[in-house]
């Protein structure tokens, strides 16, 4: 499939068109062209896709691919007379549960949607600031309030893990680094001796740790594999005296490893 | 739909099947308790979860819904033994497009797996980085890297915004704060002048602001209406002489915004 196009189209965002579709598309050896179209809300919208669509189809010889989620049934059906084959991603769901609620959907258009002045999402906002207040053990203030604390050596991929599980579930994640000096005194640091049990820790493979922090410090002690290897093992000894469960950031998304903290730490924001 | 319960299972991290089946669900006035189950990856694993829809059929008297993106089919199978209404988001779409590509599909488990040493995760990574690094007008070092940069006044959602632009599509985004410094000069901060073509601008009503700035500083003149109505005003007429597209994000959730700064400032990044 060299030249073969994938379009998806929503009067949303398209993030639920396109999540979904890549990973529809991953069970492929394939690299289609992505085009992500949101917000085709109006006829003239969808017609102007329309015709996107089917000048991929003229110039590449294929039918394009169409995901869709579109509430709006006068949408759907322009889209539907494309060149492309159209995937209805709502309605051949929609339907089914139609019948088994015993009510009519409502068409409104986009999770999203008004969901600015939520509870939920307020809670999100707020746990992104945590978060960023409680980066590198930058504050030890609050941290009784703190949902998970994520410990790891610098660059175990605690960062990106608490914004992701602050954004994306409202979780108050602050992390902390274990540096050599807690290694030499072996202990984890004392303002989060309290906190044990919402501490979750990360560790990385020592090679892997040191080609990343070769790319920030080239050359340094700090990026050298003899002292990746020694903070990594510190790092894990630690931990295990301590009590506190890890996994290894190495071969896991931050998708992967924050699923797994809430799995393993707070499966109640896995059931709500 | 008081008491029914629907579960999302997957042998990956579930993200997608409950991305997508919370916008199935968003057009049923209807607020089921949410079960995910990520990770179901064996026999065992899946004949638990199968116990926990049994169960929940049961003491709920209606059959759970079960929203399932399952690569391995006997995992699925046995999922299908359930007591609850099993919705296959996968194999539904894997069929047509299979006849369509000619090709069979290759059964891999999750978008997500193995992902952590490509190229579009390393970007995503890094962008996270600068984004943090620049967050709140920090620094102005190497402003030439960014790929946007977000203006607007105090509490006008920029940081959230950044952040999920690096987290979500690789996007370097700095942001830099309007203040009332800025006003008076009445010029964009210096350091931003050369790169004004890549900056987009958010504003809020004053209204909602006073609100926000009241929480983390009650009663202070930062978070009066008169304060909050006049910087509004000066920071909208500022984006306006500057000629900086700018959005509200008074009733925009942060996905939505940054959909739309894409689609205006750089749509190459819906295309790829």
């Amino acid at each position: 499939m060299p030249h073969r196009t994938v379009f998806f189209v929503s009067d949303g965002t398209g993030i639920t068109a396109e999540t979904f579709g890549n990973s529809i598309l991953a069970q492929f050896a394939a690299k289609p062209r992505h085009v992500r179209r949101p917000f085709i809300d109006t006829p003239d919208k969808a017609h102007q896709v329309v015709r996107e669509i089917n000048h991929a189809a003229e110039i590449e010889g294929r039918r394009p691919i169409v995901f869709v989620t579109l509430v709006n049934v006068e949408i759907l059906a322009i889209l539907k007379l494309s060149k492309g084959l159209v995937l209805d991603m709502f309605n051949t769901f929609i339907e089914p549960l139609e019948a088994e609620f015993g009510i009519t959907s409502n068409h409104r258009v986009g999770r999203f949607s008004d969901i600015s002045k939520s509870q939920e999402y307020t809670d999100r906002i707020e746990a992104i600031n945590f978060s960023l207040a409680h980066d590198d053990g930058q504050s030890s203030k609050n941290l009784a309030a703190a949902d998970v604390i994520l410990v790891g050596v610098s660059r175990s991929g605690k960062t990106p893990t608490s914004l992701y599980l602050a954004m994306q579930h409202g979780i108050k994640a602050a992390n902390y680094p274990l540096i050599p000096e807690d290694f030499e005194r072996g202990r984890i640091p004392s303002s989060l001796a309290p906190f044990k049990a919402k501490c979750f820790g990360l560790t990385i493979d020592a090679d892997r740790l040191a080609h990343i922090r070769h790319e920030r410090r080239p050359g340094s002690k700090y990026a050298s594999i003899e002292n990746c290897r020694y903070e990594v093992k510190e790092a894990e000894q630690m931990m295990l005296r301590e009590g506190i469960g890890w996994l290894s950031s190495t071969h896991k998304s931050i998708e992967e490893i924050a699923t797994t903290i809430l799995r393993d730490l707070r499966p109640d924001r896995l059931m709500y």
